[in-house]
């Protein structure tokens, strides 16, 4: 089953936001077994939307399109989908009511063009957005299946995820079942090297590589007859990968992330954590936090961005800072053991680095961050140079620290396995 | 003239990665006056690839393609666009040099299929590539111009900037410019009511609006001669924008977030910052300190999640607690109040809310944050009923935090003026 990706949006043709929904649609269709052969990017004009649509329509049997169903003027994305497939529009009368919940929570008056997003075409599958407030919209055509998304991905991956999945998962022929390995602290290129015999040999399951900031996803898929068959298929292949990477791999559930990891060996040993931020100002807490059902570990986190906020918040000497500076080894331990200290928590991190672009000199280049970690006394500092962007470095450092973290804790475990704590 | 761009690479339709060298070109060509209605994405096949550049170069002036000029056997845009175009492959001598040199540079033997990149459709202009092997090619064809560029940004970008960009200024009759006027503090909808006569109105410089998480972005875009008449064409604009939506605007800078506004006003005004977050959990300080230069103003950041750290950190009143619950007008209140006096800092903001998915109840729904705002002593607190899942939720509450620092400083400002202060 061949499925196809518009999205919608004079912003993606001028150039002023990249388009990560077709890169994140593009990766679940393929996870979900669909041949994708074309994706295309066309402007909220109608003539042209349609022209799109309908050569989409003949060559492809799911068309996915993303954006144009805000409440403005010149989002006509559901109404060229209604026209091309000749039904009118009409009133949902929930999610007229959802709507209307929607500004009343926000103690916020709906505007007449708010209930256009009401509108949907007759006898279409209606698909309630619980993070905004366009609807989605399934049409069901005899050349294709449209599926109209909302263009913030913040709402259309959460209704992509809990909506659109189980629909296509009904259609797709047989099935397939895809298990993703997840590996830290291990770079791109030596995680690929390491798999490449076996992404070259294996056909079903297939293996491919994902990188992402300070991570690499392995994704094994499988088609079969039933999920009994499509699992053995993928068993052995996980197997494998398990032996190659070891503790380099967090988890190989799907909604598992590094800090979800993290957080649960956490709670799995009764753990307390409180965390240290310079550079990274807030972004590991705040990562962390996303988990639910933290706060159970997690006493508190600081952002001493400042030295003075590192002297008065964690104690650290003002004759390291003055001697070392505020990026070294010497202020990221002081660090973790002043947040110990000041917390009680027993598992404490400390980030401080150069994030840039200002700040960076010969020996201390942007780019260059200590992470510290102490777990119950002991404590690991490391070093690390990260390129990239303020942004990008950030999010580096950020990822760094959770991987260390867990490291620190599972040699802190195996240490008490072996007696010697 | 129109331009439309041709992304060639399967692993852009398996999400493998994200499109960007399509913003980069697309965001080039608008800047150039081109004007772009399409932009597809297909994969290394030799039939869909002839189909989708035959329908550009049937609709488009000018078309670039970008991906598929390596080396290896599945790379054949240049032999798709030859075919398209009647040439034939020729070698080019310079090409042939070129690439001898970039491996002996390098202590590498070129493998038989390099020279394949040395082939050139006849009649073609040939792009040196300064950064790789695959030199870039421009073939005139008297339906379109194809403009062949190699996939890899770190090639492609130089390449565009010092060949391509030459060669399309000499065919391109004018430019586009554009300024946006960014707005927080108002809903999409709103603001689009606001300048829907504007919009319906306008047709050089159009104007369109961008929804942003608590943002709402108006691009006014004129197309003109030169830049100078462009910007004529706009400044009316801009000017009748700000009288209609006043101090809502806090940038018209194009690379000023909402976040740095905050952070200026607090520097061009001398005042430090402190923050206090639960629900967002660092995530306000993030962004604070992702602007560069912030180390100036940011005093010290809290993540205190726990009732504790609020208590301990922040000398929230147990009682407070109690009473009224970590999520209240008073426990916000504290918060801020306790963060200006541990801190010092001239404004101090906090946060508390839920973000769910537990926690809710019918009087305190999932969503409910209050933020505390407090500059040298005006203390504001205000209620919010955010809507969506807990990242979203968290990211709503970060970005009300940010207009409730702006608001409540310009406030602040103008008691001082008018002499209340």
């Amino acid at each position: 089953m061949t499925v196809e990706l518009i999205s919608v949006g004079t912003e993606l043709l001028l150039g002023n936001i990249v388009n990560t929904n077709a890169a994140y649609l593009a990766e679940k269709c393929a996870a979900l077994g669909l041949s994708c052969y074309f994706q295309t990017v066309v402007g909220d004009n109608e003539e042209r939307l349609t022209l799109v649509l309908e050569s989409a329509m003949e060559r492809s049997d799911i068309v996915i399109l993303s954006g144009g169903l805000g409440p403005t003027e010149d989002d006509l994305t559901k109404e060229v989908a209604a026209k091309v497939c000749g039904r009118a529009l009409r009133v949902d009368e929930n999610s007229m009511e959802r709507i209307a919940e929607y500004f009343a929570g926000r103690d916020m008056e709906p505007t007449e063009n708010n209930w256009k997003q009401a509108k949907v075409p007759e006898g279409a599958i209606v698909l309630d957005n619980d993070n905004g407030t366009a609807p989605g919209i399934i049409l069901e055509d005899e050349r294709a299946s449209l599926i109209l998304l909302p263009g913030p991905p913040g709402e259309l991956a959460p209704m992509f995820e809990e909506k659109v999945v189980p629909y296509l998962e009904k259609r797709t022929p047989g099935v397939i079942a895809s298990q993703t390995v997840k590996i830290c602290g291990l770079g791109e290129s030596k995680a690929e090297t390491m798999v490449k015999d076996l992404i070259d040999s294996q056909t079903n399951p297939t293996i491919a590589t994902y990188a992402k900031t300070g991570e690499v996803h392995i994704r094994v898929t499988a088609q079969a007859e039933g999920p009994k068959e499509a699992r053995k298929l993928i068993k052995p292949v996980v197997k494998e990968l398990k032996s190659r990477f070891g503790n380099h791999i967090y988890s190989t559930e799907e909604e598992t992330t590094l800090e979800k990891a993290v957080v649960d060996l956490l709670l799995a040993n009764h753990l307390t954590l409180a965390c240290a931020e310079s550079c990274t100002g807030g972004m590991l807490a705040a990562r962390l936090i996303n988990v639910p059902g933290v706060s159970e570990a997690f006493k508190a986190g600081f952002v001493t961005y400042s030295n003075k906020a590192k002297r008065k918040t964690l104690g650290v000497k003002k004759g390291t800072l003055q001697k070392h500076g505020a990026v070294s080894r010497e202020t990221a331990e002081e660090m973790t053991k002043g947040t110990a200290f000041v917390t009680k928590a027993d598992v404490t991190v400390s980030v401080t680095g150069i994030a840039g672009p200002d700040g960076g000199t010969p020996e201390k280049p942007v780019g260059l961050v200590y992470i510290g970690c102490n777990v119950k006394g002991d404590v690991t500092v490391k070093k690390f140079q990260f390129q990239g962007n303020r942004a990008k470095i950030r999010e580096s450092a950020v990822s760094a620290a959770l991987s260390l973290m867990r490291s620190c804790m599972l040699e802190y475990f195996s240490q008490v396995t072996f007696g010697k704590k």
